[in-house]
């Protein structure tokens, strides 16, 4: 785009990893405002296979969109546990992407790029990336949802979350111990 | 990511097209505001090969950066010439994803999300992705930076602009009336 060009490119394996419910516990985050608001418990039973907004009162159905959409929603999520300390382990080995869906939420833009510089600082801004669809060329990509998973051409790994438990076909990883086992 | 999964996609050819000296004429808006602080002519010899800054006076190197950087600066930026309206004929044949390499400006996310879709309606969120590298699986690119084209394994169309004229090797478009020939 505006720089120098350069067509020197790491020669590491590309791993592209997901953020939200992948290395940002994103559902945390919800819980959070539906307990403020609505008084939600914290651990509502999740059931396998159901988004968490369809294990809620049918009244809130719609909320977390709005929740989404808000300035900041993004900006104070928790980290998933490992997740920091195994992809940067990672780094020594493949080339880390971090690849998110968020073009559907304009004010997520910023709020994703301040919250990887403070949790994940060693991901330089040439391997972000925001987009819609993930039509991405990768080697392993790393990711909770089969929309993105199930047109990408490398290996697909499923990490577990409540909406996926249901899903059978894909490689899966339960946590960030399980991906530094598999792929360190 | 937060939406219920689909695995359904359009079976058109990719076709990725960048943002800056492609769709968006950035060129411009750079003189526009040299121009005004700094009082380089808007017709300033641009040297093929060479960067716009490289044409400058050397104490103004660094300048364009300060400007991309700037709120604002990617939001009122003219649309190419013929883009508009070839990138909707484009449509009709290909899934059309609007790429640019926009990570390394913070304050470009809103910006640039924000002129596309006030030129560019027709593009919905799921066809937009701001990047640093651009690792994208699709059939075709276009692109005026041989860095994003080098590593693309499709069509790669070289658009031109001053600092490409000099390189070769590449199947080049000089503008969109020659891309609507090329593909349409």
């Amino acid at each position: 785009m505006l720089n120098k060009d350069s067509t020197i490119r790491d020669e590491k394996p590309r791993l592209v990893i997901d953020m939200d419910e992948v290395i940002a516990d994103t559902l945390h985050k919800f819980l959070v405002l539906y307990n403020r608001d609505y008084g939600i418990a914290m651990d509502i039973h999740q059931a396998p296979g159901k988004e968490l907004h369809e294990n809620l009162p049918e009244n809130l159905n719609g909320q977390w969109k709005i929740y989404a959409h808000e300035k900041g929603f993004f900006k104070d999520i928790p980290p998933m546990p490992g997740a920091i300390k195994t992809v940067k382990q990672l780094q020594t080995r493949y080339n880390v992407y971090i690849v998110s869906a968020a073009t559907e939420f304009r004010n997520s833009l910023e709020d994703k790029l301040d919250w990887l510089a403070h949790h994940f600082p060693f991901i330089p801004w040439t391997n972000i990336a925001f987009t819609g669809d993930k039509i991405v060329a990768a080697d392993i990509m790393i990711d909770d949802r089969i929309k993105n998973l199930a047109h990408f051409s490398g290996r697909r790994l499923l990490f577990s979350s409540p909406h996926n438990l249901l899903i059978t076909g894909y490689e899966r990883v339960n946590n960030w111990q399980e991906v530094a086992e598999l792929l360190l």
